[in-house]
């Protein structure tokens, strides 16, 4: 089987995995559960989970105990762009070529899914370390509550809100480089980071190997956000699913409008290289390199 | 001291607590904290985290285990009360005398000072948790795991917003008051739920405790909504801190609109007696019976 066909069957897992955690729709509420599915269901690389789930793998050689995790930082990364994507933020129509959350459901429904993924992503974390120190192993449970920490800060304040509040506040300004750098590793950087974190902490790896995979994972996120961001100019609407050049519609600081397309080419393949060969120094023992392709592929990506 | 001087003095402790809770002000996203602390600290009675502490006192006589659960709580309400003001929400200038966190940061920072503190609410429970499993008890760490569990189902889907999505999707239609009912049942009484079942959890009382508390919650929040409902229509704005008849004017389902002040007065005297009467079969032994003066103050309140 070709990367490329593991990557779809592994995505098509995570998304068995992504419905299973899913809430019934049911209650008076029902709309909220519709709302959450549609917003959760729309495709996408799966990126975050695959991430966790082969970083667990890395060093347990199974990723069962990290299945709630998956969930839960999908769900987080989902309410981003729900969120993301109302008339007071972006105020995009679509994304991934169908109609964003709150087109289809309604402005109020929009923010209410947004909460209620992010909730719901944290109600799933919480009752897993519960159930764990209920029913399972005091170590087992330490890793989980560790993985949830890491989860909450990297996507609060000090992850991924903080950079969307830098983005939202400096549109329309010229920022600097370091400027769109923090950005960058906060909105885009600190999910991988806690992705490829809560996998090597859920595996049973140790603090050092944490560690080492935060800096890993920030080079590799980095990289990401500026591919995002050729992308964004290079591509096509088609090719992306979404309207290609919002960056310069939206007045959005990017590193290609500051330092020009090759420049940052160079720049995606100079982090992704630091990036891998810092996730080498990690490796526990054998594993099938489909992490370290991975990896490769998000840089040279064409959507 | 008189039981108003007390409460007071506990509300003011609690204020203490939850700006040691909050986040400095740092970074190049500074502005999101100073959003979460304008909306923290805006006043308000402090009612749920006073609930957790009373009711772990209860059981325990000291409420320091709890202190990141009652920030966290009071976050989430905050947030929920952030969220409801947007203008495509109920759309409110004015809470408790002060402008909403909106129409002073705008609403983008609305939205993310919202995402924020219910990001960080679970970050602080996190936290908790996880230190308590590194440095401390498996016992304790259990029973923070069980509150963070209860808090997060509580505030979710099947509590807060659940109630929040009916009420949002019901405005303008005629409801029965079963459905009245349940949007009370879970908009309100959700929370208020969680932070006296999760008081009880922190203090040691044991399941079948924890059980009867739920219920005694929930008419205690019934009760206090519908008080809500009434002093919408009989106080003034200067009492309340913001506009009266807000009910009438976003064509909202209250029990006042659907049986009557005379009616609705007498349910909330209702329920507060079999709430405290549920109280008192739980209580532990000696109290100093500020937590029962406390709920009866809720229903006989002018705001």
């Amino acid at each position: 089987m070709s990367f490329k066909e593991l990557q779809i069957e592994k995505a098509k897992r995570i998304e068995k995995i992504l419905a299973d955690y899913l809430p019934p729709v049911c209650g008076e509420q029902g709309v909220i559960m519709e709302a959450m599915e549609y917003s959760v269901m729309a495709g996408g690389k799966r990126l975050r989970p695959m991430l966790i789930s082969e970083t667990c793998r890395l060093f347990s050689g199974d990723d069962t105990v990290a299945h709630p995790f998956m969930a839960a930082l999908e769900m987080i990364h989902t309410y981003s762009l729900v969120h993301d994507d109302l008339p007071a933020m972006d105020n995009d129509a679509y994304r991934r070529g169908r109609k964003t959350t709150h087109v289809v459901y309604g402005e109020d429904m929009g923010i209410l899914a947004g909460d209620a993924l992010l909730n719901f992503a944290f109600e799933i974390m919480a009752k897993s370390v519960a159930d764990e120190l209920e029913n399972g192993s005091v170590e087992l449970a330490k890793a989980k509550a560790g993985a949830m920490k890491l989860i909450a800060r990297k996507a609060g304040i000090y992850g991924m809100i903080g950079g969307q509040v830098i983005d939202v506040r400096n549109v329309g300004t010229v920022m600097s480089i370091e400027q769109v750098d923090t950005i960058n590793k906060l909105k885009t950087a600190a999910l991988i980071e806690a992705a490829m974190m809560s996998g090597a902490l859920l595996g049973g790896a140790d603090d050092a190997t944490v560690t080492k995979l935060e800096k890993a994972a920030a080079c590799i996120g980095k990289a990401f956000q500026i591919q995002d961001d050729i992308l964004d100019i290079t591509s096509s609407q088609d090719e992306l699913g979404k309207p290609i050049g919002s960056d310069d519609k939206n007045d959005k600081n990017t590193y290609v409008r500051l330092v020009g397309l090759e420049e940052s080419k160079k720049l995606v393949s100079d982090l992704s290289n630091e990036g891998i060969s810092l996730l080498k120094e990690c490796r526990d023992g054998e594993n099938d390199g489909f992490l370290e392709e991975l990896l490769l592929s998000l840089i040279h990506r064409k959507k």
